[in-house]
């Protein structure tokens, strides 16, 4: 069985992406959804920034981290230097999905390289300045629509497949 | 009973604003809704180029019509060159509600002034590049989720009010 690339973002009602430096933090609803897919996957894969805010605490015990980062290497975790190395070492330890929580930078590097399988939106309910999440080129892709769930603090999963 | 002001927009999974320019025209089952909302408010307000794109034919029979838009005017159209001149417009007239579809200049200035109590925001099934909805300064504004549907054709009707 091929392994799915799974992308877990974040935009505001607006469409912005979440910004944690614009002062939202992760609802704690979001965070048990986000562990929930985590578990389920085995795996958690993130950006350099993203690990240094997350990363402090014990919240990832029991998954396989994956921090990718051309510039960084941290202590204890898994570095990739590439999305491919990223993707070749989860698929060589056998997993079924790579889950990938961001930062904006890993989420539109997968978008534009087309290396994802499906899609996790968490639209929140406020309206904010932030970030763009991809593409950055003129690039249209179709998305087959999977399902939508409210999971809590008035946020609202919309989980898309490639069409 | 004071009139509602209401936005409907549509952005695509990634959260850029839709942009007719893009060719990604709407699709038939997101007109069907905005017709049914607009029927419901019995009027339907929207900026130059969106009354440019959309006015010409018949889809708006029935409806009271203002086109927002300090350079021109439209023959045979109400044109109200301000927010305040539209609101005031159709408040006097009696309406419960002003139903505004874009595009996004006078939508990002109803979000700017603060001038509006509910958001339809359609989730399009598709990546690509776009427009930025507001606010373009760095506040941060709450919303209260009301529902969420699928309108059909993969798009996914998020509703919220102001919180």
């Amino acid at each position: 069985m091929p392994m799915r690339t799974i992308l877990y973002a974040g935009i505001t009602a607006n469409g912005h992406y979440g910004d944690s430096d614009a002062g939202q933090m992760p609802k704690q609803e979001k965070l048990n959804d986000l562990f929930n897919h985590a578990k389920e996957a085995g795996n958690i894969v993130m950006g350099r920034r993203t690990y240094e805010i997350f990363g402090a605490d014990d919240s990832f015990a029991g998954l396989d981290v994956v921090v990718v980062s051309s510039k960084a290497s941290f202590e204890g975790v898994q570095t990739a230097t590439s999305l491919q190395e990223m993707l070749h070492y989860l698929k060589k330890k056998g997993y079924e999905q790579a889950f990938v929580i961001g930062g904006v930078t890993l989420h539109n590097a997968l978008l534009i390289e087309g290396l994802f399988d499906e899609l996790f939106i968490n639209v929140e309910p406020y309206l904010a300045k932030g970030l763009n999440l991809g593409p950055t080129d003129s690039k249209i892709t179709d998305l087959e629509l999977v399902g939508h769930k409210h999971i809590g603090a008035g946020i609202v999963q919309i989980h898309y497949r490639m069409a």
